[in-house]
């Protein structure tokens, strides 16, 4: 997310910005006095490895075919990096963060990028980070080949950083985001029948790379067994929480922080969290938003105004919002299993950022 | 994987074919009845070992998310398996096809299968092998992830393998993969300027993967340094042959055999290297091209025509005939640093092989 359009009038990546700047956008007023401090500690910690994640995804090649420029279009709009973030911390929970953490916490940048290309060709994608996206720019097959490219670079970073079991776990997390993904595609239209299948795809498309990095940075910070253990369950928890308070983005963000409109989501048929609890509630709307969906023009105003009625009077965004807490509260009783110290502490700052991103 | 195809009653393949059949499909009559012996040692030699890798495929999943029900439709089509046949062979001028040969060979498979389904969505291509194509059956999105799922595939398939410095290798291949294929669609419309542009992306989308093949094949069957750097040489000048066969006969094949019609290639705006051998001699021809390529409806008739009689009148068939010749000669002599014997021998069929099919 590029907070500052305007600063950037060329693909030259800005400076790094400070980790309070990046996460501070995740927070609205209210809770961002309240964490404001540990916030600070935070950046203390990792502002530094962010700083070399950038500068490594910096320095990859700019020019060359259009599926290079194309990645670096999507690379240099910037991003919260929370990914990276997350195996900056994991492998500060070890012995720190050295050369094999900073490449794979490259790697998980790159991977999750590479999946957003992707996924803007299947969704028809034209606005990302309040930029045009990549296939709207240079077309579907430049994005497709984009990603490609990406995914390949990730792993040969994961295949030097030669941490331990991170490379075939990555191949297998790899293979769950795609079939994630792909059930989501084939569900489209059809929207997800219950919660079961919602948790199987977030937790593909999703939880599965932020177990896997913050696994991987514990390995790459030496952890024991027990405490990598503990770190891929937190990251699996806080994806699916992260995932949630994305889906409620789509009823109750602001676009103008989003860079995207309100019910894009929806739009897409994509069955977020709290849509699937109204549909609960109110079963008969799931027959006429298939039938919308299902049309080139896809719902109208009064449906979207239904279905936002509908979410009301269910609870749902409350529902909604208590589940995302749930799965923060098992990431940081995950965290229990892991020695308490500054990285630990800004693990469970991350977890509360999560759920008070409104952006 | 279970290697049992008995115990799966469900997408049931056709059953292997010998390797006459699939290699005499590459030749036509009067070939056919020269190398007819070769072909029978080459099939004694390696025909369990493609059984293999077919029974290997056939043992993919088949059922699940449309990435991996799309990847089956293409898998189920069959292929000539040409790299796995590289693979095997190589493997087999060292010490034989054992498991990791085979994984390596079941590994190039996937990774040419992948980009088919990429390049579809890419080309809009609606048939393959005679069938339909999986973007046409299941949609575009479907092909890319079955795509991205039968890469991940590929990647692990080696990871298991661990056959000496062949993943980073894969890595790098398929780079350079997406790279030619990029640059390819980068330059479409516009047409390829010269020739060292079409031999880089020859290189890139052709030849790599099968330099690949016969240099991962010589390593897992334990050849030296020496063998295994002319087995890769062998396969990239192989690669560059098959590929100028192949833009052959987009002007001089047969389409009931090809599965596909004439001047496919020429529609969609990729430039075969006879076709480059007439623009350079018939300059005036490629505006009229390049502008017939950019409008909605292509090149029509009289235009193919017309490239047809520039075909036939720079003589472009016969010398891109020679040029793959060429290429063949010195893919043989490449072959001079491997011990001679049966492998060998069938390494130097599949060459000639190459230079002869006609679809």
């Amino acid at each position: 997310m590029s907070l500052s359009v305007a600063e950037q009038p060329q693909p030259v990546p800005t400076a790094p910005r400070s980790l309070i700047d990046r996460l501070g956008a995740l927070l609205d007023e209210r809770d961002l006095a309240l964490v404001g401090d540990r916030l600070r500690r935070l950046d203390a910690l990792a502002a530094e490895d962010l700083a070399a994640v950038d500068r490594a995804i910096v320095a990859l090649p700019r020019e060359g075919t259009v599926a290079i420029r194309g990645a670096g279009h999507l690379l240099d709009l910037g991003g919260k990096r929370l990914r990276p973030l997350c195996v900056a911390l994991a492998a500060r929970c070890g012995r720190g963060f050295d050369d094999g953490a900073h490449k794979v916490a490259t790697a998980v940048e790159l991977v999750h990028s590479a999946t957003l290309l992707h996924d803007d060709v299947v969704d028809y994608g034209d606005v990302r980070r309040g930029a045009a996206t990549v296939r709207a720019i240079y077309g579907n097959a430049a994005s497709i080949y984009a990603g490609d490219w990406l995914l390949i670079e990730a792993m040969e970073l994961v295949r030097q950083a030669r941490v331990g079991d991170t490379l075939e776990r990555l191949l297998a997390v790899i293979r769950e985001m795609i079939l994630g993904e792909s059930l989501q595609l084939e569900l489209r239209g059809r929207l997800v029948p219950d919660r079961a299948a919602y948790l199987q795809i977030v937790e593909g498309k999703t939880a599965s790379l932020f177990a896997w990095a913050t696994y991987a940075g514990g390995r790459a910070g030496g952890v024991g067994d027990n405490e990598a253990a503990a770190l891929e369950r937190y990251g699996r928890r806080l994806g699916v929480a992260f995932q949630i308070v994305d889906d409620l983005l789509d009823f109750a963000g602001r676009p103008e922080k989003l860079g995207k409109a309100l019910h894009t989501d929806l739009r897409e048929g994509k069955t977020t969290y709290p849509l699937l609890l109204a549909l609960e509630r109110f079963p008969g709307l799931r027959p006429d938003l298939e039938q919308a969906l299902a049309a080139a023009e896809g719902p109208d105003e009064p449906l979207l105004a239904e279905v936002q009625r509908a979410l009301a009077d269910s609870d749902a965004i409350s529902a909604s919002r208590r589940f995302a807490e749930s799965y923060v509260k098992e990431a940081l009783t995950a965290l229990e299993a892991v020695p308490p110290g500054p990285a630990r502490e800004a693990l469970e700052t991350v977890a509360a950022a999560a759920l008070a991103r409104d952006a």
